[in-house]
């Protein structure tokens, strides 16, 4: 059974698995030991307080320290930031801070920022700057002049918002080098390949749901198993965390630096998984199956970024048909937005009539 | 020199020129005898009141009536209408209105209907149901409750609505047959080929916007041919017309039913051109550079709807690459968004900092 998302009666018990997306891009340190990850765990914490979370929990390996979140997860590498909660966190407070302890380590000029969320299910509980798309739109002008935004999906109905500022390519020499790379169709010799699938799905299962809680498992390594979870990427180094009552979280890195980071809220009036990976694949279309058939959602979203560098950039208008093949899936939105750096494909899914 | 578009100050003279563009397709007619034409002038005059403009000049051919409007154009064919007005003109008052006059002719059932418009450079001057997008999505939802809206381009800046309601494929076997038909590439064998393509123009070069008065010349025909609007495609059968004093509107049909369509504001500090065709071509490149070099703006969009149907619809792709090798040209944003019967592309260009 499908119920909707929102709860008949707003006094009703209700949390926000909708999570707030920020990736920040720095450019190479001024200082040749700039890094990061040289911001202390003290550091991390008081920046967290100005988002409303904690820190439950650490992993790393050599290229990356990723955080399991009291709402969601932070990720930390030499020069890129990225910080994913979710509940009524206040995710946009905290840049300020960032970008003075990232000056700290010699990082001064960002390259890319990216803010990204679905339409929130109960906007009204939200708080400032989150009280709308408007209101952080108006907050992220504040401090990057220059950024865009966008609204994909239909705006009054599902829907995902982007913010995005890129540095902007200096002089005429930098765009007609551009222009010279797209006729020859040479990838960008600057940039590092970089791209993010996510897949946020709604209306989930009850039975796949009924696995996140207390009352089925006592550790998240129990459900992490049993749920199919760990066989996603093979690769990825675990950490999982199942709260109590129920919900999970689960933050995953490979020996490539690469992540993976999986949220859910099970309750099934407002029930919501988000899948996030950057691994490098040549076709994504294997790895959504997997994920929509591990969580069997009633509808979902896919996003999928992709710098000139990306293997998964040439694949992406592949990818445009064979999505319209997965069976039982009515596609209700495909949007495709080429920005200065990166191409993005949105593609929003519900279940077919015939299901 | 190009100047902004917003004047300094709000009492200064100011002309809208951003048009609301409205376009509706009826299925099939219950009466042989069918036809949106039967229409008289006199129940149009009548329905352009709540438009607030009125018929200026008519032209027709076997195919098609092309009405100029004090406020730009109108073009019906036997189940197709397309009404574009600029100002401060409220277009979507007379839907309910074209709604009974159709149903007269034995049309009941709208299989698509497009609402569009470019950001209007001074939204406040707007009456209502058009101040806001929101208020026109609110009006458009009250007549047709499956429309999706959306906002293509960078929400807070330049941006470009779009309002769409499609008949929805009916029941399970519709849909199979419509996955058959993308798996095996087949075209929809029921929808009659379509495509439009728009181009916006603003911050337009003086020395051309100085030819659309009537300090220079007398008819709009003079007019026509000195400024090259007659070699666009040239096929067509134009009647135009010169404003006093200044101002010029042109349709344009042609013995396959195409039509073209060209609205002008030549006043330097809100200047506005807006270029509109459903003529069929295989590759757009070649006209809209020609109608880049005839009106030489400061920065334009272009929009392509077409359908599955359509010869362009396998081209956009193709164009994609195209246009971004179009010389001094900056591509700010380019979106293409997958419909149910339509693909559309969205491209942003303003002057590269070279030029």
């Amino acid at each position: 059974m499908q119920v909707p998302a929102v709860p008949e009666e707003s006094s009703e018990h209700f949390f926000e698995g909708v999570e707030k997306l920020l990736e920040v891009w720095f450019d190479e340190s001024a200082m040749p030991t700039g890094d990061l990850r040289n911001i202390t765990r003290n550091q991390w914490e008081d920046l967290l307080r100005h988002v409303k979370c904690e820190i439950i929990s650490f992993a790393q390996n050599e290229h990356i320290d990723a955080f399991l979140l009291s709402e969601s997860s932070m990720f930390v590498s030499r020069r890129r930031w990225i910080l994913k909660t979710c509940g009524t966190t206040t995710p946009l407070k905290c840049l300020e801070q960032l970008l003075q302890l990232a000056e700290v380590e010699g990082y001064s000029v960002i390259t890319d920022i990216f803010y990204s969320r679905k339409n929130f299910t109960r906007p009204e509980v939200q708080n400032s700057p989150h009280k709308g798309f408007y209101e952080e739109v108006t907050y992220l002008d504040s401090i990057f002049p220059e950024g865009r935004s966008y609204c994909l999906g239909s705006i009054n109905q599902e829907c995902w918002y982007l913010y995005t500022f890129s540095r902007p390519v200096d002089g005429t020499g930098g765009e007609l080098q551009l222009k010279q790379q797209q006729l020859m169709q040479l990838p960008d010799p600057v940039a590092d390949p970089d791209q993010t699938i996510e897949i946020l799905m709604q209306q989930l299962d009850n039975d796949v749901m009924a696995l996140f809680s207390k009352d089925k498992f006592a550790t998240g390594q129990e459900v992490t198993q049993s749920s199919g979870i760990d066989l996603l990427l093979p690769q990825m180094h675990i950490d999982d965390f199942l709260f109590d009552p129920c919900g999970y979280s689960m933050n995953g890195i490979n020996a490539n630096g690469e992540y993976m980071t999986i949220h859910i809220t099970p309750e099934e009036k407002f029930s919501y998984v988000s899948f996030e990976s950057n691994v490098a694949l040549d076709n994504y279309t294997r790895l959504i199956s997997q994920v929509i058939k591990t969580f069997k959602p009633g509808k979902f979203i896919v996003t999928i970024f992709a710098n000139k560098s990306s293997l998964a950039y040439e694949t992406m208008k592949e990818l445009e048909i064979e999505y319209s093949t997965l069976s039982n899936w009515q596609r209700t939105d495909m949007q495709c937005c080429n920005f200065p750096s990166y191409n993005l494909l949105f593609a929003q899914y519900s279940r077919g009539k015939s299901s």
